[in-house]
């Protein structure tokens, strides 16, 4: 058995069993072990940013890693940004890049190229498997550090000769580490904070936004008195009715502000301080009030549910609490696109136990409150700012979730970096309804521009002006193979959306925005 | 002044004019000092790999750098596999790359990310410029950096504050090293070898390959009947009637040990021992025959026109000397896609002074040598390996070199990488003709496969398989604003070739292959 062999092997008894691929010659015997392992299900995308967006998105819905395989060098280089969202979103993920054999290297072909220093520029763990016998066992460390909590970024990088060489050994699953308990006395200092009546907020994220940690973080929120919240960006969240509405605490720093003023105690939990996304002149980098107290009640790995379920318990919460009355109604909203109009007609479309992607940029940042009263649901999110990330995450979320429909959010500027990913979903057939807003500007930079004090000009406006020439999405999707239609009302958009619930398979509703 | 406007005022005093840019909000100070500096011409790229393989093909033809403008770690990240190649090709290349403001990074905002660790990775040159007050300097050092020979990589960080914050200083152009002479010793030593009779080969690139440069090594082989060859991966090059016609050493390896075979003397000029492009089991990584000797007649930064020619006149070599008949007849051949046959129809066809950008990958590995007696041309050639090349470096080329007709040869799979291309020609109205060919497969990669000896299965099918949907090129060009037709014959490709190159502005011939 040769060192691919023995990896693919080991992958399969370490329970991943989905690849996402792009791969070049240096992982050809990689692919050649492929066709001689039953059970590794293999996905091509078309460009390495699809790749592992797909893996992203397939790890926050699967709870375990997808394997992705991408070619040495610039492969890697341009899986990069969706690997930042993965790994803001604590996703695991083990990437396998390919490199040129050990005695190649060294003559510096053309594609030779700094690919460890990529990976450790992006990844949590990196190894050089240079040696067919022990590559095996590099493949079960590697997930078992995808599958540390809270999730994390592995990348194996192999050596042609690796792969090739005979001599391969199939490892063990490795033990995966449970999340450590959080220590009785921090609990014991939040729960006395809590009880001091002082103003407190919870912000929730990674595991606490689970269905089970928003129940129990409703229950501390109930017996207290603490305001709940999610920070700007969630990597997922059980969200519609019967669940805890959460809001997230805005992007733009003075409304940021605004929901955190007065407030005394932010305690964090799974998530990080509540930080401006950019730094602005004159404007602040950590949004809680100055003079509060930040607490952290669970840090990414440790086991928040646990912990605000221990927490209710102390504060005497009974099991089950009210929920708060978000005052949404559900309406279907007649007129041309407006972001809360949207998503009020949005709340009332979106299929039972759907799954909801967003990377929607300006057009998205309304959705989230008005949609809180549809039907169950998860919400993925760009998590790290690196956009296009909307359509591979979803087709990724797709693959791992059969028979749940998925909505893809995508502002057009961003789907315009990622838009490969159409065709993979056009080949799988993936149960994908993407509705694209098309401002044809990149918006939020006209506003950023504004937020660090400029006024536009020449220059910023081709900079940011999308209209020249007007993008076709319906001719771009209909190229790759996804069916796809033009809307320009609310109204419109109901009918088309309805009307791609209702069928299986990939679609597209471009939404045309005055 | 603040930084921002030092910088731009820096770079355009050192003669750089054109700006590639694909920015975010940490760049808004850059871009609104854009909008109050005459003079720099800015080009947005859908996705920064069209940003930084639009900054490759400019500054090959313009010699000399464009500036990028990218958004901070991912935004490079999704830059960096066309910074490879333009790293291959020794193109000189300023980036600018946005980070989050100075005192911003230590909170960990989602964006941040190593971004000095993936610029060391890719860059010659890698600076974060901290002080408003000096980063016009760090921009004048880029420069020269960039201006290096024999063309480096530079990339500037340039962090929000240090952009926003006053005291801007504009920098006087830094003065660009000149090209080192070779040493006498070494000419001489490689004149003995030439005057020994024994058999010998120059391998020109970089300088050797531009017209005074071949010219000159005409005249050795005339001299000495030392064979003249290109790496299998060209910069750029002179080529057409009345230069000399000099064929490339084959990408694959036996066809590459037979080229060498029987060579005793092995004189690099600007080029790299020839080396196998990847590894192959059994196969050596150096392709030159075991007891040949390898001469430097010049290093990629040296002078090599200058040491070519004084060669060429240690040999007695005439001022002029005839070009060897390449046996090629122009003629229009009819019938169905077959490389050799479209290499002898495009050689006809190719406008006088046109510019031809190769990414064809398979379908273009036969069309170099047929098409030496076209009309005179530059050919441009992806360099380092990572595919996608061919669409943005026609666009840079062409915005680099108004009033010549650029002609793109583009295999289909790696043309989907950067397809986003397409829309920054059509709105910057460039003069190119991009052929796709549309074979609809990864055929590389099954070549690859049976070339470390392996066959194609089930998996091997799926992932180099690309007609399951199959690309349409016209809608895919024309969703973004591109005018385009499919041909299935020769005779149907010289006809749309012809009409597309008798307008100006961008279109698109979808090369349909059964």
């Amino acid at each position: 058995m040769n060192g691919a062999e023995s990896l693919i092997r080991t992958l399969l008894a370490s329970g991943v069993d989905t690849c996402f691929a792009n791969p070049g010659t240096s992982e050809m015997h990689f692919v050649a072990a492929l066709d001689k392992v039953e059970g590794m299900r293999c996905i091509l995308g078309m460009a390495e940013t699809v790749v592992t967006g797909c893996a992203d998105g397939y790890a926050r819905m699967a709870g375990k890693p997808a394997v992705t395989l991408m070619h040495c060098g610039p492969g890697l280089g341009n899986g990069i940004a969706n690997i930042h969202n993965a790994r803001r979103a604590n996703a695991p993920m083990v990437n396998i890049v390919g490199d040129h054999a050990t005695y190649h290297r060294p003559f510096d072909a053309p594609l030779t190229a700094d690919t460890e220093g990529l990976a450790r520029a992006v990844s949590h763990w990196v190894r050089t498997g240079n040696s067919s016998t022990r590559v095996g066992a590099d493949g079960a460390a590697a997930v078992q550090a995808a599958l540390t909590p809270p999730g994390q970024i592995a990348t194996l990088i192999l050596p042609a000769d690796t792969a090739w060489n005979e001599g391969g050994e199939v490892a063990a699953p490795m033990p995966v580490p449970a999340r450590p308990a959080v220590a009785p006395e921090t609990l014991s200092a939040i729960a006395r904070a809590l009880r001091s009546g002082e103003p407190a907020m919870l912000v929730l994220s990674g595991q606490a936004l689970s269905e089970a940690g928003l129940a129990a973080a409703q229950r501390v929120a109930h017996a207290s008195g603490a305001k709940l919240r999610a920070p700007t960006q969630i990597p997922r969240m059980a969200r519609g009715r019967g669940r805890p509405p959460v809001d997230r605490i805005p992007y733009v720093v003075d409304s940021a502000l605004k929901v955190l003023a007065g407030t005394r105690h932010v305690i964090v939990v799974g998530a990080k301080p509540p930080t401006a996304f950019f730094a602005y002149p004159g404007k602040p980098s950590l949004t809680s009030p100055a003079d509060a107290v930040t607490h952290v009640l669970a840090r990414p790995e440790q086991d928040a549910v646990a912990a605000l379920e221990w927490l209710a318990d102390e504060l005497g919460a009974p099991k089950r609490v009210p929920l708060p009355d978000t005052g949404n109604r559900l309406e279907l909203v007649r007129g041309p696109f407006e972001p809360e109009a949207f998503a009020k007609t949005l709340a009332g479309l979106l299929p039972e136990n759907c799954i909801v992607v967003e990377d929607a940029v300006t057009s998205g940042r309304a959705l989230f409150a008005p949609t809180f009263d549809a039907a169950p649901h998860d919400w993925l999110q760009i998590t790290g700012g690196a956009i296009g990330h909307g359509f591979p995450c979803a087709s990724g979320a797709a693959l791992a979730s059969p028979g749940r429909k998925v909505v893809c959010l995508q502002a057009d500027g961003a789907g315009m970096y990622t838009l490969q990913s159409l065709w993979t979903q056009a080949r799988e057939k993936l149960d994908v309804v993407n509705v694209v807003f098309a401002n044809r500007i990149y918006k939020i930079l006209h506003g950023e521009l504004l937020a660090v004090g400029a006024q536009p000009g020449r220059v910023s406006n081709e900079l940011f002006d999308l209209a020249r020439p007007t993008l076709d999405w319906i001719k771009l999707a209909d190229g790759m193979g996804v069916e796809a239609t033009r809307v320009e009302t609310l109204e419109g958009f109901a009918d088309a959306f309805k009307a791609a619930s209702g069928r299986r398979g990939p679609f597209l509703i471009e939404f045309r925005i005055a």
